[in-house]
């Protein structure tokens, strides 16, 4: 097995947030070794669409990707929101690369199929979605990518596509050529056993340890999809999956970061 | 003196056709060797500015980027259009890979100074703004690099600079490491005689001959910052710089291609 690589996901709240957003910037900045950030949109993009007169198009209550909305999300998440959280973290030292899934053609989706919903241009991940070889070349060269929720198809199409999913992707294929971990920041301080008390997070879950969490009802429903793609992406090679606090980023590489799900 | 490369700054009329973009973009994926693409802005930032309700600020006569001004160029510029550029590349089978002068740290400029007029946030690019070493990184693990025209000041800052001067900065730096040619595409064929007729072409012009054109009025007024910054390119070590017709750009490497400015 080669080096390390920690693939870091941040949500919108953070995103939102410019005091936040500097604190995190500046702890993922001083993480050593190789790592990838991605990052998921924020508010921003519905903001502006609302600005512009475009209306969040919602069927049976599930997001559509029209033409004019693409262009806002590629806008803003590939474009504001890409580019700000690059230059915070050059001023951090950084030296991060801005990428959608277009760039270096990282990340090729498929355009949904529409079956019963038509959800435009949102972008599905296969297995061979993401191009391993062209992300190591940017981390072998000494750069921290840094992906917006923005890809490509490969014959001229931007999609969007969901940031947890991509982050899954990019912790699984890059798995076989580095030691890969996998970090979920959110706004809580990790997988809770009771969820109203932020000083209950669980440490450790194991996988056969995460049926009988279930089936006990100590994970709250919101959590269990989460897991669940943790714990998919262990299986198939990540090293391990860690759910915590975006703030306390810089407890990462010096242990107490959250919940660290394990194979066994 | 090493390979060759070729830097190609396309303006704002072609980005905004998507039929002469798209022809453009398959005759620029199909040039041979290593090259870099620079892109104006185009007429949709304006667009999305009405929208939004932002008005162009203007102090005598000068555009001036204010901070709402900044989000919008950095959105459409660094976003939409970028990616939608580096997408279709990747459609015509060249490996693009969009860049802000804040991606990989690759073009650092300064804040205008405050002297009469208040431009905001706009950069000027000094003589060592551009980071050859990173930019050759990209091209010698061969991607075509395409740079919007958003740079960075380094410490979290993001400027709007002039595309014509990045893509001149870019051809500057990088004719220390290769064998650099310059090539601006507009909407004409070249340097015009008669700039009523399209094909009065001026097929070279040394750089000896271009104060006597000048004084014989031949060149017109617009071409002449043009033309002056293309000489001061080749005084620095650019070999030669190209003006052309943007979708003639097939002709550039069979020869018959607009007009070649050269030193001697």
């Amino acid at each position: 097995m080669g080096s390390v690589l920690n693939v870091i996901k941040i949500g919108g709240n953070v995103i939102d947030d410019e005091t936040q957003l500097q604190d995190f910037l500046e702890k993922f900045a001083a993480l050593q070794g190789k790592k990838i950030l991605v990052h998921g949109g924020g508010k921003v993009a519905t903001r502006v669409a609302n600005g512009l007169g475009i209306e969040a198009k919602m069927i049976d209550g599930r997001r559509v990707t029209d033409a004019a909305m693409l262009d806002i999300v590629t806008m803003v998440y590939a474009g504001l929101t890409n580019k700000k959280v690059v230059s915070l973290l050059q001023r951090f030292g950084c030296d991060a690369l801005g990428l959608s899934g277009a760039d270096g053609n990282t990340i090729k989706a498929v355009k949904r199929p529409v079956r019963e919903i038509d959800y435009g241009y949102v972008g599905d991940i296969l297995v061979d979605s993401v191009n391993s070889l062209s992300v190591k070349k940017f981390l072998e060269a000494g750069y921290t990518p840094v992906f917006s929720a923005i890809t490509h198809n490969g014959i001229g199409q931007l999609l969007n596509t969901n940031a947890d999913t991509i982050a899954s992707a990019l912790a699984v294929s890059l798995s076989k050529i580095y030691d890969t971990s996998l970090i979920y920041c959110f706004e809580k301080n990790g997988v809770l056993r009771d969820v109203t008390d932020e000083h209950s997070v669980i440490p450790t879950i194991k996988a056969n340890e995460f049926d009988e969490l279930k089936a006990a009802g100590v994970i709250y429903e919101g959590m269990i999809p989460k897991l669940e793609n943790a714990f998919h992406a262990i299986g198939k090679g990540v090293k391990n999956v860690y759910i915590g606090h975006a703030l306390n980023l810089h407890m990462y590489q010096q242990g107490g970061f959250g919940t660290c799900l394990l194979a066994k």
